[in-house]
């Protein structure tokens, strides 16, 4: 079969259906998709070793491995449990030979209304880790989240905010630019063009009007607002030519769907309005 | 009675049960408010002449009328047709003795995903304006509204942004910060300092963990997370000592109360956490 170039399928996606490593490699390959984004729970279940087996065997690339961080937390001992799981997340995307490490701030620690102490922590805690994913030859993708995820979620909103943290940590750390969490940002621009080379990764969706839910309601490629042709063309004028990698919750629409249909309409979108050419 | 300095009510926060400006007046001055927010709604409903006469005979203070701007639109005639809803706007500002006058951008026009374009209409929109706002003595403030709303209603999302719009713009035009829009910004402290006298109003209500709606879950100070003393110190710091006007857009709880009751909890909250002191 042919081939799809340029286009990857996160785990997020198909989660409701295709819940192991096997099953959504294999759907992916399946649909023509050889470049996926797995998520840390599927690599646990299986294993470290057997799920750099299994990708190995498959041919399909992995991407980026979603998702680590959080670090923000109310204790030194919670800040140092997660500073831990930072450091198994860089095994695990050395394992499967991920590309890179998707790491998102967290949000603030409960009862917390300290922001910027939050977003301290994310500085510690990447600090922290980074010798050890230079070792293990890991880049660290820091994805900045939509701000309606500040409180819960994550604290780093903005790729401004993103490439600051990078110019404090140096080498080996850059960016997730997903277009969901970035379209609205009157300074998209020049944030992407001052990215350039530490564009890790380029996700897409769609924002839909009216959006019914602040985590689970993204939209199709093409179903909402985004002007995804024109987000491409910046990233690639930043030199990103990798994946595209459709990554959508959708608890009402897309995860109550057949998986082999959602993954078709990914392809059918992506060609359609998603290329820089488009 | 004693009144309640530093502290005014918007028409948004009450408004299931004080819908007619004298409903909503009487309410505030009876609860010791004399500082009042109110829409265009309750205005139009008795006419400027008579609306100017029941805040002048109350002794009751405006700050800022809600709302206009939303000047976006797909066509020439539809983007005439709000700069002159824009001028009549001004006309009951000025006519009920207004501070200023609220202005938020508006979201894309109907099928469009062209933001930067979007955000050239409100530029455009408001210099066309501005003459008669300066003629008027209406002081216009732009509202940045948070970037969860920039497809439907605000595409000005950032202070600086707003900022960067009433650099433009020159004499006459400055901003409202509500802390429901603006407290995630990783820049907020540097654009309050920039902000300046150019405040020209202080939104307050609170972020709740988790927001079941992207409207109407607005939370009472106190039940989220922002840090409102900490935001006011940094307003107070830039120069504004004005109100801090109270306005949560609640269907599920706060508009389902009785107003007396919400009206002296807001108190109640704003003296506990809102002051630059608290």
């Amino acid at each position: 079969m042919q081939m799809v170039e340029g286009l990857a399928i996160n785990f997020a996606t198909t989660r409701t259906h295709w819940q192991t490593l096997a099953q959504f490699v294999d759907g992916c390959l399946r649909a023509g998709i050889r470049t996926v984004g797995p998520w840390r729970e599927q690599v646990q279940a299986i294993g470290i070793a057997a799920a750099g087996r299994l990708i190995r065997d498959s041919g399909a690339r992995v991407t980026g491995l979603c998702r680590s961080g959080l670090f923000p937390a109310a204790t030194a001992e919670a800040r140092r449990a997660a500073i831990d799981d930072n450091r198994r997340a860089i095994e695990e995307a050395a394992g499967i030979g991920a590309d890179h490490l998707v790491l998102i701030g967290g949000g603030l620690p409960p009862g917390s209304r300290d922001i910027s102490g939050a977003r301290q922590m994310v500085a510690d805690g990447i600090a922290a880790v980074l010798p050890d994913a230079r070792s293990a030859g890991v880049l660290l993708a820091i994805e900045p989240l939509h701000p309606m995820t500040t409180a819960d979620r994550g604290c780093v909103n903005t790729l401004a905010e993103a490439l600051d943290l990078c110019d404090r940590l140096g080498e080996g750390v850059g960016v997730a630019v997903d277009v969901y969490h970035v379209w609205w940002d009157p300074d998209l621009s020049h944030q992407i063009a001052r990215a350039g080379r530490r564009i890790l990764a380029h996700h897409i969706n769609d924002w839909l009007v009216p959006t019914r839910d602040l985590l689970l309601d993204r939209g199709m490629m093409g179903d909402g607002v985004i002007d995804l042709a024109g987000i491409r063309r910046m990233v690639e004028a930043a030199g990103f030519f990798g994946p595209q990698e459709v990554e959508i919750f959708s608890a009402e629409n897309w995860w109550k769907r057949k998986p082999d249909e959602v993954v078709a309409t990914t392809i059918a979108r992506y060609n359609a309005c998603c290329r820089a050419s488009a």
